[in-house]
């Protein structure tokens, strides 16, 4: 039994995601599938690198990730397959790995996919997901094909910038990275962990490492101003605006039992700001 | 093989579903799931607890069932285990397995889902789905724990109220408790079972039951009065309103090929009586 | 293990699909299910039989399929089963299956789902879904239950009209037979196939099979005019509005990264024309 977890923009209400397991079954019988999302904003490359990182590190190790948000299609980005951390991950080369290739780090091997044994017969120039990419992820997961195989190896892949996460001082400047099926608002703030009741650590990758006193921060968002890090939900009455550290360690705005991003008319990409005030 | 099969109000947009297999899929990688439905409205815990009621029974014997609506995630609600009926249940303990509960009866064990043994190392505050309930279903799958190694019995578990449903004479009130993807209008009205063409019975737990014939009732809901229940769609012209029987025994409200609660205006929770005519 | 293909208009936010899933299960454990959609337009018999053909061959053989689009639940339509080009297909006999088993040809046999042994005990009104055609569908693919003994054989199955397509002369008619999750707008004028990079071929069923300059071709949709047909999406610039061979070999109108059918305002049925240049 191997663990082949998608992550696409192809939404559910085609054959699209469907017909690529049917492909991948075809070769590799034992496959089990995990949908990840396939709710990636249509050709967000970057919605869907976020959405990777966040998922990746949960899944059984060897398991075989087929990733795909690709507005370049038939065009000259190379589809490739990676090998990090003990796993296997498939995609355009865009950029769409490159959250979760940098967190895993240590030493990566990649090649392109372009063995025609290991694609469909007719490649499409609209469904590379059916006739390349989902019949790759499938002969990787069936264990008998090497990664030199499939492709010349390729030693730099495409890189995307990071989120906007800027600190000027006590300012640190955020943007909105991502709205969840409850509203909740999730951004580039982060790294942020809990070391005691009050009291948080926040991280930014080689500009600050700060301790906050979680009631001496405020978040400006939107028109509204919100003084505090609360721990959970339930510490704010019901329909209460709050913040708080997302699952992941992310500053998340949410309203308790409400949808924070339509009350604050917020969208992706939006800015916010993180101010540590004179008490810290 | 283990059947877990998963009830949520998550959504299919984020990666939480999807990261929650993962993890079970680490724990237990002979896990096979099932998705009764991932889109219960945001935080209601009652439409989570009818849901559950109309499809546990249909899964095989063993299966454990991951059941989260939780809008108190990070309070002191605890979470639980409970084996019912060949069944094994983990939830939050906030009534959403009540009505399966009730109707399962017979001997029943709950424990609460303490021993971090069998949770994530890191318990978010956020995501218990992916931090304390998907582990503990998980190894409750594997079958290698015990349910009482997974934290001490209680003895008693939250109950939610039941819908609406009131007879006064020949007036039964209910409310609207769902509607579905067709726009089909589901009620509290139950349980409806025909005993021959034209004469149907309908039990009112402890309240009544009573033969009915199908001709001689009359439906108030919204601005509509319909008169009769029907057996089936086909029975009314394309486009006709009418009430007939649900797949689980309910007073549903319907219009044939087409959307019955965007045509009377009726959304979750809207009041409506079945009337009893004279000539029963 | 035994792959069961799920294709319906019953969407996934009501327990329809899992309850299915749960009763195939319990009658045969080693069941694995690939869902091919589940967003058929509601009562869109075509709409299904359009993405079953488009779908079916990438399954593996011995799959069964589930397929139910059906306005006519409770009524007199038959539940059937076919067997054909190693698959059996479980439906109703609607003509959802008719493109489908028109494109497989051969020999083909169909039997109605009469037998109630292999049926749930009580059959309700309303959901055949889970009462008939997911036991059914189970039982043929525990593979102990020969389709004979489903019940009695038919010779003669319902049958869908095909989508619009007429040559006159150097006009093709055709209409938008579906819009996809990025807006992108199918339509019925194929099989298109590129022989060369300037040039495919067309060939319509019977009625012509002509070689086309790719340049020389007008597209009317909407108030739009197009001229050409294009390789691949990236060839226009984004968010320009184009014409290509989609991954079934049908015309297409797309906006690179953009969304068509919110653009030129055109929905399922909407005509359109294909002309073929003096060029030619």
């Amino acid at each position: 039994m191997k663990t082949i977890a998608l992550l696409t923009d192809f939404g559910l209400q085609d054959i699209y995601v469907g017909v690529m397991k049917a492909v991948m079954r075809s070769i590799c019988p034992s496959a089990e599938f995990i949908d990840l999302t396939h709710a990636i904003p249509p050709q967000s490359v970057r919605g869907g690198a976020i959405a990777l990182r966040n998922s990746y590190s949960y899944c059984p190790t060897e398991t075989v990730f087929l990733v795909i948000v690709d507005p370049g299609v038939g065009s000259t980005r190379r589809p490739i397959a990676v090998r990090a951390g003990g796993y296997t991950f498939v995609a355009p080369d865009n950029g769409v790995l490159s959250y979760a290739l940098a967190e895993i780090g240590g030493e990566q091997t990649a090649v392109i996919l372009e063995n025609p044994s290991y694609r469909r017969q007719a490649v499409s120039a609209t469904f590379h997901g059916r006739d390349v990419f989902a019949p790759a992820a499938a002969y990787l997961a069936r264990g008998d094909v090497a990664l030199h195989q499939m492709g010349q190896a390729i030693h730099q892949l495409a890189e995307l910038p990071a989120p906007t996460l800027q600190v000027d001082g006590k300012r640190i400047s955020g943007e909105v990275t991502h709205i969840d099926h409850f509203g909740n608002i999730i951004t580039s703030i982060g790294e942020l962990r809990w070391v005691d009741e009050g009291r948080l650590v926040i991280s930014i990758a080689e500009q600050m490492s700060a301790r906050l006193v979680a009631d001496h921060v405020t978040v400006r968002i939107g028109d509204e101003t919100i003084y505090g890090i609360l721990h959970a939900y339930h510490e704010i009455g019901r329909g209460g605006l709050m913040a708080q550290v997302d699952s992941n360690g992310y500053l998340e705005i949410a309203v308790n039992q409400g949808d924070a991003a339509r009350r604050l008319n917020v969208t992706i990409g939006d800015p916010l700001e993180l101010v540590l005030d004179d008490g810290d």
